[in-house]
């Protein structure tokens, strides 16, 4: 069959990564888990007691946008985490962070467009916008900028995406460098999205929503992550005023709603505070254990994690091929890591990235098995 | 904010319906709803208790392309209605029946292209398209023809959306019509996407997939309609095998994965078949109702509505503006029912769709307040 040219993706080598560990597991090895951007909990226990409670109702379809009720909540959250007064009608419920990307970028750009983006970045932002027939253009960042751009690096594009704290590196943005950038993609005339999903996984370096600095962005979230509930698909969007009935329309178009049973969960979720800040402070003491024990054995150019429960390291002067290195570690250590290529197209092979979100048991383990691997390696 | 060309989508028309009910509703009127293409039952009783019995598993993120145990049990419907023997490797699930297109037109056109669909037809093909810089082209049909297209109809296009059975028209392309329209569309190097989502709600026409007569084609189905979950979000397809990679690949980056405890639900929804027929039964007693009264209060000009449960009648004898007579006929008679102009931009001014997917109660006291309506009309 004729297949377009937009569908010709790169593969999301992580998950090549999550199969071959899945065929060693099915072959009877144990593997330890560091390529999953995943929490290894549940959603959190009222979640699924009032699904529970839920599943009498029909669960049909929700409006395009979302429980009415939950966005309020997600609003809420905004004056919680930053104080900061948030019209609920400007928050967009959305088929996970995946599904609010999709409504950004069809209500943001046409076919030919360029979008900014760093690198490394979530390999998904470039795809999904080839996908979009929108021309990826990747922005190098450097060790010293803590794998961030700075406003002199933004090229000539329609859009730019900001992470923070980003996904390969756990680096943060401060709050003056939201100023500055978004200032600058303001006078080059780009339409900024602003990717928080990683908010509220912090280890002392705070958080702030580019929402502090400007109302002119798309800022997507999730309850995938701090609210540890990826498979459910329910993230959400937060937009300017004038784009609401846009991206309503697309919403009612492209995806209709968001998962009811999911909001139903997710709605619970926001009042599960304890139990999120709990697992927090699980991956808090995951990450003092990486960082003390990587450099140990040898990982030592490491970007400084201050958010979401990844390390990305240099691993440029132990390989050139970081894909036969991550593959080299499973088998030889039986821990599943990321090859960096996935996040970086140019410098990737030169890097990894450990995720550190299983339990603190399982990392302790893992750092045992990757130590006595690089001893003999 | 610089809104892009493709995000300008015409609004879903039906939701629009719902709002306009759902705040009469607020102001304490009783509204008999013929507007929504769902259920008003939930999802089947052991889907239910699968996913409540599955809560305290984590529920992290599937496979991209779905839980291994729910594409063999699709690949079985295949056997267990149309005898065919199906590859589950060529069933992919998705994030609902728009998840689906998503990705179909993702892998098979690139920005410009044109694909062609008849009118009247689901609104929401023409608008993701849009979306995505394709160029819906349609195909007007004729009510002696069933509202599909024949073969010497279809337009010089790189694709073709075919529905049967149709919505808004409930008609059932035939076997040797399915054959000679993809045999044409060949001929014509167009790649073939049939909508199936309506199958199993079939009224004694019987109902044939496209993939009894080519495996060049995209079907698409969901658990949406004869499953009644359709607030659950998941769906399925099933592409030629020398798609499944591409699509894999888009569905990794575009979705991650299909809503996981709706997947749970689905699996064991594959089971309760005595309970979807049971559903099917009670559609079945409201179409002979429908029948029988709606030609006695005028609405005569009926396409044979053999599939789905939606009737569409020509109302041009009535009025020229479908959608102030369905904003008179909520108001006059508490009735929400969709204006045509949804379904076919051009001729839908003179149609409305009747949707009988609710109770037997409640479609016999709709029709009670139409024929009353009309009456005085």
């Amino acid at each position: 069959m004729k297949q377009s040219r937009r569908g010709q993706v790169d593969p999301f080598i992580v998950m090549d990564v999550m199969e071959a560990a899945r065929k060693a597991e099915a072959a009877g090895r144990r593997v330890i888990h560091m390529e999953v951007g995943q929490p290894s909990t549940p959603a959190p226990l009222a979640a699924r007691q009032a699904l529970a409670a839920g599943l009498d109702h029909p669960l049909g379809y929700t409006v395009a946008l979302g429980l009415p009720a939950l966005r309020q909540g997600i609003a809420a959250l905004y004056r919680r985490w930053y104080g900061l007064d948030l019209d609920p009608a400007r928050v967009i419920v959305t088929s996970g962070s995946s599904g609010a990307f999709i409504l950004a970028f069809s209500a943001l750009f046409d076919a030919g467009d360029r979008v900014a983006l760093g690198e490394p970045g979530y390999p998904s932002y470039r795809q999904i916008l080839r996908a979009m027939s929108i021309q990826p253009v990747g922005i190098p960042t450097r060790a010293e900028d803590r794998y961030q751009p700075r406003p002199q690096d933004l090229p000539q594009a329609q859009g730019l995406i900001l992470a923070s704290p980003g996904n390969p590196s756990g680096t943060v943005l401060r709050r003056d460098e939201l100023a500055a950038l978004t200032a600058r993609a303001a006078e080059l005339g780009m339409s900024v999205i602003s990717d928080e999903i990683y908010h509220g996984l912090d280890y002392g370096a705070g958080f702030h929503t580019a929402l502090e600095v400007t109302d002119d962005v798309f800022v997507i979230n999730s309850f995938s992550k701090y609210f540890s509930m990826t498979g459910w698909r329910v993230g959400w969007m937060v937009v300017p005023p004038d784009m609401i009935r846009t991206v309503e329309r697309l919403a009612q178009n492209m995806f209709i709603c968001p998962p009811h049973a999911s909001q139903v969960a997710a709605l619970a979720a926001l009042d599960c505070i304890p139990e999120a800040e709990a697992n927090l402070t699980v991956y808090a003491e995951n990450r003092r254990l990486m960082l003390e024990r990587l450099p140990q054995m040898g990982f030592t150019r490491i970007a400084p994690p201050e958010g979401a429960f990844y390390i990305y390291a240099d691993v440029s002067d132990l390989t050139g091929d970081s894909l036969a290195f991550a593959a080299e570690i499973l088998e030889g250590a039986g821990v599943a890591v990321t090859p960096g290529l996935d996040f970086d197209p140019h410098r990737g092979a030169g890097t990894l990235r450990f995720s550190y979100a299983g339990s603190t048991a399982d990392i302790a383990e893992g750092l045992d098995r990757l130590a006595a691997f690089m001893a003999v390696r």
